[in-house]
């Protein structure tokens, strides 16, 4: 059973802050928000979490193994950088939508996303170090086949997307709604999922029902581990091994992962 | 009659790169990709352009006033900072999706994007002065309505991000398809749609469409100017017009905006 | 005759911003700074121009080529991106130094820059395109010989380091007293002087200065061009040369440095 | 006694690289140089370490606290996310001077600084945990007396900056060879120095020989603790007394930053 940790990232006030006297310069928004984005991601990243952009104003972060003071000083830092401030919301459920439902509850509870009074909130408990397992999170990657054969190569950039978006509004729906999972877009043709203990069955269902429902054909890594690194990283070489073997869904095992990393 | 100006920005061979000599860690990854971006949407803006991260390894620019050295340089500047370099390709017509078909065949020309001989290509014509008009590029910005008090203040992150990501995969459909428009999620609730010269009725068209066939209700206010940053602001003018008189399509005109500026 | 043109770039009541409520940790200072520092960079050099961190809290920019418009977007920029602002002098001269005195007056008559109510600032009047000449601006490209050799390789840094910054400060001041030239430190061995028009022999004068007090070597490559970077680009070509023929002043041509980027 | 450790980041063959194939753009590199030290002291400075910019090409990092993990994870992401690599020595020694002279030997005996194929050395070994303890760092927090009153706001920025740089240099040379302490410039009028264990007579010693020699009056905060970041908090709040107080040397004690923390 995954025991995912998630948190909810949330730029207080951010919507009325872009408005504010006047409609800010759209490119300035975009530079500040990808940026911030990039320094979660660089933060998280160094203590083997993942962050997801999602909104940009509201990310979502697998954050197994940050503690509460790690989270504390993630919202110093960036209250000390940038004309924003952000409050952070924790959760952790077996399931994944659980644990964001936690972690979203709980910034609700203080106050509305566009509350001027409402800053630099932290709540939530992260697992406690006792209670965490080598098998915490599950990570699926997904990406699609011959991308660039089929589409950079082909299409013109726009059509390209549209395959890859609507493939990515299908899969992301349906891991939801299927399994309680959250799928991520990511660049490229890379789409994240931090799942539940999910089959290969499983698996193999929701790349059918992508297949059926909009015509882009997928291929998944899936790995295990106690960070979203740890399990990232075995997911990645498990879809090297799909794309070796001409093979739809791959279980990554840390064993194989130890091996690749020590080449 | 619009006649946008489009380029496609392309990181030279960026999956190979991403997995050699084995994957790289994903959070450097997004660290990395969404910093180029931030460095893309801060020199195009400067110059009144838009930027949309897209796929991240495939970007699209509205470069009306851009020139070719701007492009170098741009190109030039990436090349001394990143571990990767960006082919450019620019393109121009009456049409957005025309302009992007003829910027993208200038690259696709060149070889392949994960061709590891074809790096920093730096193909087409920037309009040229003579021929750019004041109403050469029209913007679309549309936002959900009350997306904070009837999403983000009531579902978890995931199922507000599901409803404004479902709204954003029929909108982008449906305006390509009906319009030949291009249109990008740059965050929150906000779609910016790079479109040609459009009637009242056919953004009520959009705008109907889309919450019949998903349930999200959207508003729009659209504007017209040089470059994307002119058309952008009287787009965002009409936005808070909207807004503000409870509309759902609003045009902004020139008049308003300076108005507004000169506050 | 150089016609220097000249920005002071100042944060607005830094210092009280770095210790209110409370002093800030000194590396989201130091990240923030730096960052800063890079956003000018980035903006000005896109521009032809050059721009030093000095103290950071004020950064002297050479900005023959650049509008009051420039100055104005990139005042807009910071102060949507930051949690800062700056305010901008503009000052243009025959030397250097005059320049700057008018480019500090015009802010220093606005208030202090700890004046908590002076923000934004933007005074000054960029030279008329119609004064700018190829000659405007001369770059001086001071670097140590053979300092990897002598120090980086043999010393313990901080004392490769020392030798360094005393050849530095031996420099800035005679530069400062003798010519009214301003030089800065660049990173590594370098230092880039914006200087009048100087002979040969001026500049062995200096070398010979810095030599006698602190017993450092420095070469020099010498650079004039209607912007900083043409004239900086020209400096280095000219240091190369140095570099390749034992010579510790060298003027570079632009015949010499279009032909060098023609390769 | 202290027990400072200190990393040596060095950027391989950076000289080279700056002029291969031909000299690149100076902004490029000031752009590309400073974000890198931005990035030093994002991750250096959410692990409680301090690192000073130094000559860019040669960074100086407190890193008490930091493993060989951590060293590792950093040179990984630098070279994922940049278009240069770091090396990083190691050391560690009762005397600053001391620490950084084992971290630049094991670098030098890896090879030249400027040998191509000398990448990504990370040599030495941290403190073990059991030999830590909560006074291994000791930091001097030292800024110019009425700084803003005296310079910023009566001199033209260069004359400004040549005071506190004449300071700088004479304060950098009489720490080392008094007393074996390493002084960085961190912007604005503020020096920190990492210190062994020094008395008021000495810091005053300090002091009254900056004043004889350049004429800049300076004080300083001195802070304890088992980080530079603990250690710098408690310098900073001992400066904030001398601001108050009108003395010229205090020391800080972590009761009395806890205190200034918990309020």
């Amino acid at each position: 059973m995954t025991n995912t940790q998630l948190t909810l990232v949330q730029i207080d006030n951010y919507g009325p802050w872009t408005v504010t006297p006047e409609p800010r310069r759209e490119m300035d928004l975009q530079t500040m928000q990808s940026r911030l984005f990039a320094d979660l991601a660089n933060f998280v990243g160094a203590r083997d979490g993942y962050v997801f952009f999602t909104r940009f104003d509201n990310m979502v972060a697998v954050t197994n193994g940050l503690t509460l003071e790690d989270h504390a000083l993630l919202q110093e830092s960036i209250g000390n950088r940038y004309p924003v401030t952000v409050s952070l919301g924790i959760g952790a459920d077996a399931v994944p939508a659980g644990a964001l439902e936690r972690a979203t509850e709980r910034l609700q509870r203080m106050g509305s996303a566009q509350d001027g009074d409402r800053r630099q909130v932290l709540e939530g408990v992260p697992i406690s170090p006792e209670e965490r397992t080598d098998d915490d999170v599950s990570i699926a990657h997904f990406d699609v086949n011959d991308a660039t054969g089929k589409y950079t190569d082909q299409l013109n950039e726009f059509d390209s997307f549209i395959r890859i978006e609507q493939g990515y509004a299908s899969l992301m729906r349906y891991m939801r709604e299927a399994h309680d999972a959250l799928s991520f877009f990511v660049g490229g043709d890379n789409i994240i999922a931090v799942c539940p203990s999910l089959s290969s069955e499983e698996y193999r269902g929701a790349i059918d029902h992508v297949e059926e429902a909009v015509g882009v054909e997928l291929k998944v890594g899936v790995g295990r581990g106690a960070t979203a690194h740890d399990a990232g990283m075995a997911a990645k070489h498990a879809l090297e091994a799909c794309r070796h073997d001409g093979t739809a869904v791959e279980f990554g095992t840390r064993a194989e992962q130890a091996e690749a990393e020590s080449d």
